[in-house]
This record gives structure tokens, sequence and C-alpha cells, in this order.
């Protein structure tokens, strides 16, 4: 099959699309989807069908998909219930073959919904039409500018999402945002009636722009073809999944959400361990771990360096790493010494290596220490507790009001050379770097250009560790010992 | 003792302090201390030593602790360490009874740091003077404006937080800031030479601004005596301690941090739970569970209701709650039923309740749902999984660029009323509400304004999940069921 004849291939990257649904009332979901679509910076033609409307949002628009001057690669549909089956037809008739329903009223709500989710499967099967949803916010593609989902990502990555909640690749974003989190693709599988989560981890494991993939599942519809499919994806990049309808209520909730059938979390642990697909624990966790996933080299073992400027977190991230079953050994004699060239008699270089605060010279924490750690045959990847660049120090400024007299200029400039070269480090060194602060990358632009250069830091130290140990495994997987 | 007399009191509630070190250079720690205070809006009289500049930050200067005009109430230094032993002598002089040691390079170091560390205690002790510190970053006072800490916390609040890690209540104020966590009192307690962890626990034991206490701990010195000051004051108020001692790399780097001597984990698990002391896992916990704790009335059982819009979220929130031992039981169909007067007919009203996304009327979600959830004996809690304000909508009206005729004006205005009535829903029914969004508290003022009356809203549900737990073992501490 040609890549582009793939059922995913045309809904992630149209040439054209049709939209059924949006009027120019806010309060309309498809109104948001359109105007997502539209500030993304879709380059492909956009179409809006209304029944009434002369114009949407100042696109001018027909009244029917019949009445279209050609057929389009993907229609985005938020309709009535009732009216879906019908559209579906007329889509089949017109000639587009790939369409988002995200209509609600399905499966997810029983009775009546069972038979209309059956009736548009029978249509779209009728026609060759596939499908995403019912009962999703759609999809997003950064590459293409195109997005379906309300809430545009703010930064172009190489995480691709595929989640049973819409929310989580809504919502979510400002959050993501807010974290540094880097998108490639995002799809809202919904009732999975036509295309399910086998046939997006199908997709995004040939996809060049995806380097790690994170599900979100409340229930596998085709488990035999989970296992197959991830097996191979899973060979040639990472995937992380949060499943959270082990539980009685969690599987009540789902099902009310989206008709998932769940299975006992053990029954999925197996699943997961079998096709090395890394479980998550929390929300919290898949983000936090595919971003590490998809921007850091992989650590050839669990043997980890800290290195901080404060005591704190260094203690926290070390604790952590053995709770979760990372090693932080003692350096040798011969590594501490090469250490401790660096450092302040009192600092301690045992690992944690802890620097104590330093406001001087800072070439030790960015460029001479990790250089030697990730040289170090005693080190397979460091985690790096800072407070990365002069935040601190515009606090202090504003705080004196004039009485100091401080020019942060000087200092900016080379904090800024020094963190440039440190984002290289880990690729060129062949292994990882994680970091953690608690300034956030609105604060401080140091921890943005650390982030926008692959280098993920972390709002608390036992984050990174987990996303660190996250790294371990996919590199277990990798190697067939996990 | 007068409480005024306990070793605490004048080192939190100082009429006067008198600080040694700062100079009008931005790179020395003292400065900044100095400038925290200052800013802080410490109604007291400050005065600074310095052995030559004229003036610092514009306060006239004292050449040496002799020649102040009086004895004040606390002495802050960050001296090198070799005039510490001797400038503590001349407080003792001065009648200085209370002093802040910043000063690092003493019993954290080793060897001479051990001698000079006993040096200062035996001055103390023939002085009777009663100090915080070496190695530690000082206190802060919310009520007194009084700040040492060179972050000034955003918001005052209801939880203290005592740390043998200076950047856990320094450092970490950006972070607790955009959280919305609200701090009333912070000690930093360094190398633990003088004053301890049990002295600060018996003195906010007390405080009445204080309604939780959070702990980190890398090693406890009196065991014993803590057992029996926490086993007191847990019967008050809730405690909280994160201790990351236990594994060998945490116990190295905490020995080489505060010189703290640390145990196995299983010990302190023992000594928390014969004191009914709270134990985090992570320092997101500590955090977390505080804030709950400090702002939320403690639920009689552990039976969750969670109230969502969003399918995902309440998902997520009733996986993690049954996954930590609480309960999110089916409703009764007579509790069902009212809830279904309220809901569409496609909502799910079982537990968890998906109200679905409603664009229109969201009085159900903010007032006659968690009414009847917090009256309900099923219930003894609930988490609410939001969309909440007008965040989408506003984005969207960016994205229209004036193609859509947007006012927000009326449904701002509504649900501001609506979310100051919900805010108080929890206090008058006597049940605990903790929510979850991944908008932040700037990006949407109605979350904000929920975090100022009293209501945490987490960053994500799992969160959420967890700080119920605690509220729950809490409250098991007070039944003496824990």
């Amino acid at each position: 099959m040609h890549p582009s004849q793939g059922p995913l291939d045309k809904i992630l990257s149209p040439e054209s699309v049709v939209f059924l649904g949006p009027s120019n009332k806010m309060t309309n979901m498809a109104t948001g989807q359109l105007l997502t679509t539209m500030s993304g910076g879709f380059k492909g033609d956009i179409f809006v069908v209304h029944p009434k409307e002369e114009k949407v949002l100042g696109i001018k628009t027909y009244r029917r998909l019949a009445d279209l001057p050609k057929p389009v690669d993907l229609a985005v549909m938020v309709l009535p219930t009732r009216i879906v089956a019908q559209t579906l037809t007329e889509c089949g008739e017109k000639g587009i073959k790939r369409v988002i329903i995200s209509s609600a009223g399905f499966r997810e709500v029983g009775g009546e919904g069972h038979k209309l989710e059956k009736e548009i499967a029978e249509i779209a099967d009728r026609y060759g039409i596939r499908f995403v949803g019912p009962n999703c916010i759609g999809v997003c593609n950064m590459e293409e500018g195109l997005c379906t989902t309300w809430f545009v990502p703010q930064k172009t990555g190489h995480v691709s999402l595929v989640s049973q909640s819409g929310t989580y690749i809504s919502h979510t974003m400002p959050y993501l945002s807010r974290l540094g989190f880097g998108i490639a693709k995002t799809i809202s599988v919904g009732n999975e009636a036509n295309i399910d989560i086998v046939d997006c981890l199908e997709y995004l494991g040939d996809d060049s722009q995806t380097k790690a993939i994170a599900l979100y599942i409340e229930g596998i519809k085709r488990g035999k073809e989970f296992i197959d499919v991830a097996r191979k994806v899973t060979r040639k990049k990472p995937v992380v999944a949060l499943y959270v309808g082990g539980s009685e209520a969690g599987a009540r909730s789902g099902s009310s959400h989206t008709g998932a059938l769940s299975g006992p979390d053990e029954i999925y642990n197996g699943i997961f361990k079998q096709c090395g697909v890394i479980r998550a624990g929390t929300l919290e966790d898949l983000y936090d771990w595919t971003w590490a996933l998809a921007t850091q080299p992989l650590p050839k073992g669990r043997r980890i360096a800290i290195l901080s400027n404060s005591g704190g977190p260094a203690t926290s991230m070390a604790d952590t790493c053995i709770k979760i079953g990372m090693e932080v050994p003692e350096f040798s004699t011969d590594l501490q010494s090469k250490i401790k060239e660096f450092t302040f008699p009192w600092a301690s270089s045992r690992n944690p290596i802890d620097l104590t605060f330093n406001l001087g010279d800072v070439g030790p924490f960015y460029k001479n220490i990790p250089e030697i750690l990730l040289n170090s045959p005693e080190v397979d990847g460091v985690l790096v507790y800072g407070v990365f660049g002069t935040y601190a120090f515009k606090l202090l400024k504003d705080m004196a009001m004039g009485k100091l007299d401080i020019s942060l200029t000087d200092m900016e400039a080379s904090l800024t050379g020094l963190c440039e070269e440190f984002a290289k480090i880990p690729h060129l060194l062949g292994k990882p770097i994680l970091g953690s602060s608690f300034f956030s990358r609105e604060e401080e632009p140091l921890i943005a250009l650390l982030e926008d250069r692959d280098i993920p830091i972390y709002p608390s130290p036992d984050r990174a560790s987990k996303a660190m140990a996250a790294l371990c495994r996919y590199a277990e997987v990798k190697r067939n010992e996990y």
C-alpha cells in the first residue's frame, strides 16, 4: 500500500478539507475547530458547508456537500447526531474518502447510540471511507498547520499523542506549552468505530516527524493486532501508554466516555510488557517520559550522575532514582579528583555532586563537569538541578529599585553561550542529560533555550529522575532486556 | 515559658533585626537576604553592620555590633566562616539572644568544620543564644513581612514549611506562586547546631497562622523528642514529611549537604506512623498535600465523588483514587436521579459524573450538583475537573481576529458569581472539594479566584486524587484509625 493510501495519511496531511458544522457562533464546537485550523497556518484549501449562512468566519459557504467544486481529501463534521449517517453517505457520494466525526451521542450513550454507530461503520465500509471518531476532537499535524483541536500547540516537536480522551490532546495544550513540550502530531480517536489506536500506532511508527509516541488508553479493542504492531513499532521508536481502565471505577468511567472495553490491570501489564510498551502511572508520567524519549539519547545502563548547585534537589533526585531502581554510584577516587579540579574545596563530588550555590564562575556547572561525567565509563546519564540563568538576580534588581548598580547584560550573554554549548553535550557524547528547575521557561529565558534545544527541564527533581528511568527502560526494550 | 520566650518566637517575629554581611554587591548572598526583608514590608527596625561601607542599600551602617544604639531581637549573619564564632560572641556581649547563621563551611564539610560547629554551639550556650543554622537561608514570616530567603512568597496562606534544604523554601517560591500555594511561615534549619526541626515543629504547632506543616527531612537528630512533639502536634494540625535519607545515595548526599544522620526508610516509616505524620513520596506530594490540608475540611471516609466536564480526566481521577486505596462508589439510583435532573440525557451520573463539554448553562457544574453530592450520605469528598472560566473562548476570540462578534463580559460576570458561591460549599457542608485544570491561574482568573478562596486546583487530575487521599489519611490520624 502506498503510504498516502493508509487510513490516516490524508487525515493528517490532506490537501483540502471541508468543515460541516461551523457557524458564526462561538459556542459551537465546530467553529472552534475551523478557527484553530485557519489560524494554524494550514496551506491547503478550506471549504465550509452551512445550510443557511452565506459566509462563516469570512469563508464563502456551500449549501450542501454536493455543491463543492471538487472532491476534497478530508471532511470534518460536528453535526447533530441524527444527521451524521446521512452526511457520511453524502461524503461517499461525493468521493470523500477520509472523515473526522466529532459528533457525540453514539456507542458511549448506549441503546440507540450503538445502532447509530453500527450504521455509520457500515456506510463507511460501503463507500471505502476511513474515519476517526465519532465522539472525538480530531487531529493536529504541526508540520501542516492542520489543527482541529481547539487549542493549538505552541511548540513543534517530536512527540505524537494518540488519545481516547479528546481533552488530553486539547485542553492540555496550555499545560504542555508551559512545560516546553513539543508536539509532532495528535489524534483523538474517540469511539474508534473505524480507525482505532492500532491504526494510529502503525501510522506513527512510520512517521518520520514522530520520535516518541504517547498513548492514552481506556481500553484496546484489537488486542492481538495491538501487540503485533506495537512490537514492530517499539523496535524503532519508544511508545509510552497510560492505561486507566483497570479499576472498576476507571472501567465504569471509560465505558460511559468512549464505550471502551477495559480489562484488569494485570492483563494490560502483560500486553505492554510483551510488546515493549512502557506503562506510565499518571498523565504527568505520560507527557514527561515521552518528552525525554523524543529528545535525548538513550543511556547504556542505569548508573546516573547527579549534578546540582543545591543540596536538597540533589538529594531528592538521588532518593527517587534509588526508589525506582536506578543506581547513583559513588564515583571512583579518580573520577572524583577530576571533578574536584572544578569545584570549591567544600563541594561534594562523590555523587551527587553539589557545587553549592555559586555566584561566580559557572563554567564548571555547564561545561567542564558535564563533559567529565558523560565521558566517564562510570556514568550512563546525568541529572542536573540548576538555578539556570539570571532570574534570581532580576528579582533582586527589581526589589533594589535602583539602590544596587546591577548590569546583567554580560552575565546573560555569557550564560547564553554556555547553555548553547551545554545543550550539545548529550548528542555529542551519546548519553542523556535531563534537568530540573523551579523557575518556568517564561520566567527564565535560559530554560526556554535549553528546552528548545531538546534538554527537557522538569518542574520538580523527582519528575526528572522518573523520566531518566523511562529512558533506561526503553534502552532495555531495544536491547531486549526489558 | 512565655510564648515570646520560645527559641523561635523572636526569630520569626523580631521587633528589630541586624544584618551582618550585606554589601552593595548583588553577588553577595547577604545582600539578597537584606533586600527580600526590606521589600517584604517588615515594620521593625533594620540595622546593618559593615566594616567599611557608609551605607548599604541606602541604610546607614554601623562598623561593629558594639556600636548599635540598642540590643536588637535578631541578628542575621552571612559572614566568612572564620569570623562567625567571634561575631557570635559579640552578639552575646551585646545581649542579642536570637541569631540566624547562614554561613556555610561547618559540619557539612567534615574535619575542621565539625570543630567550628561545636565552638559556635558552645558560645551560644554560654550566652543563652538560640540560633538557626549554620548553613541555612533563614526564615520567612508572611504576617510580619520578614523574609530572608531571596525569594519572597507571592501569597500568604496557612502552610508552614520547615526544611533541611534552603532551596525548598527559597528557589521553590516561583513554583509555589505559579501553583497558587499560600505560605504562612518558612524555616530553613540548615545544620541544626542549636535549633532543630523538633523546636520548629513545637513552635508551629502553637502558631495560629499555621494550619498545616510541611517538613523536608534528610535526617532527624532527636528521634524520641520528634515523636513526642509530633504526636502532640498532629492531634491539632496535619504534618506531612518528605524523608529522602533512606537510600545509600540519599544518605551520602544528605550528609554532605547538612551533615544529617539518616537511617533506613523503614525506621522513618515507623517513626512517622507512630506519631501520625503523613509521609510524602515526592516534593510535589509535600506541597500538594499540605495545600489541601491547610484549606479544606476533612472527609469522614474514603468515598469520593468525581465531577467533570470531560471524560479523560474523570477516568484518570477515578483510576488514581482506586490505586491509592480510595473508593469511587457507583451512586444509588436515588442519588443518580437527583443528579440527572441537572444533566444532559447522555451524561453519565453513575460516578464519575461526566457532564460532557457544555457551553451553555454551567449552574449544574458549579452549584446544583456539588451541593447534591456534598449533601449526600454516600459521599465523603468531591474531586472536580473543570474547564473553569472563559480562557478557551478568549483564545478563540484572539484567533478569530474580529471575524466573530464575541462578548465575554456577561459570561465572565456570571461565572465569577458562580465560582464565589462554589468556593463556599465545602466549608458550609463540611466536606472537601479539590479541583484540577490544565489552565494556569495566570491564564484563567477564575482559577486564581477559586484558589484564593481556598479551593486548590491542581495541574493534573492524578495530583488532585493524591491530595484527596492525604485529606483522608489525616482524618484517619485524627480518628486514631491510621
